[in-house]
């Protein structure tokens, strides 16, 4: 069995990661970290490198402190929320880790719309971060 | 520490108390099992004596699977999200495990209000049952 675990860009991504890799020692997993890009036209090369070295960097982090993970960037022509619910069945993952947005400063609420979706479809439990 | 595991009388409460006991038993957690009702000419007494049923239940579910477990029927004039996010800042929880609502049939999104507020007010992780 293994945790998928979301990644993006964003401030959220140390948290996600510590919380992943803190579960993967405790259920004796290993970690499957997943970037989705559309891939096409719509991803630039820039972005499919930038998402390389996301990647690595948070598949170091994990090895570091003792836990086995893999990287996965996936260009497959979906969208991210599509993308990871379907990787987590291909690999049966044992539960999938996403980070969630807070509130912006301006009182508006903002759900994660990729957030929302996996925690809707997806079979597996869903841990969410902020 | 401990683990929030918020209940309600709904059928996807024997999920959430399972993934709650094994996560229980692999940090070496005990389970704080909550229940909000708002109270006062809002809630019967009919309402309480469920919560209360309800709450026995699956606290045995978790003494007889080796796990140490409360009850907090929580009935303190306040909506059931925020009662969740309170009591788990007072407790100072490790996490949070709540149900979401599944798709309706007829296809429309239903996402939970009380378990959305939950996921982007809480301090905590916040684990998502279906």
């Amino acid at each position: 069995m293994a945790i998928v675990v979301a990644v993006d860009h964003s401030d959220r991504t140390p948290r996600v990661v510590d919380f992943a890799i803190e579960e993967a020692k405790l259920r004796g997993e290993k970690l499957l970290f997943v970037h989705s890009l559309y891939g096409g036209d719509k991803t630039s090369a820039k972005e499919i490198e930038a998402g390389e070295r996301l990647l690595d960097y948070v598949v170091s982090l994990a090895e570091n402190r003792g836990v086995e993970a893999e990287k996965h960037l996936l260009v497959r022509g979906k969208e991210p929320e599509e993308d990871i619910v379907e990787f987590a069945d291909e690999v049966e993952a044992s539960m999938i880790v996403i980070g969630v947005r807070k509130r912006r400063p301006a009182g508006k609420l903002l759900f994660g719309s990729v957030a929302q979706q996996v925690i809707l479809h997806a079979k597996q439990p869903v841990v969410c971060i902020k």
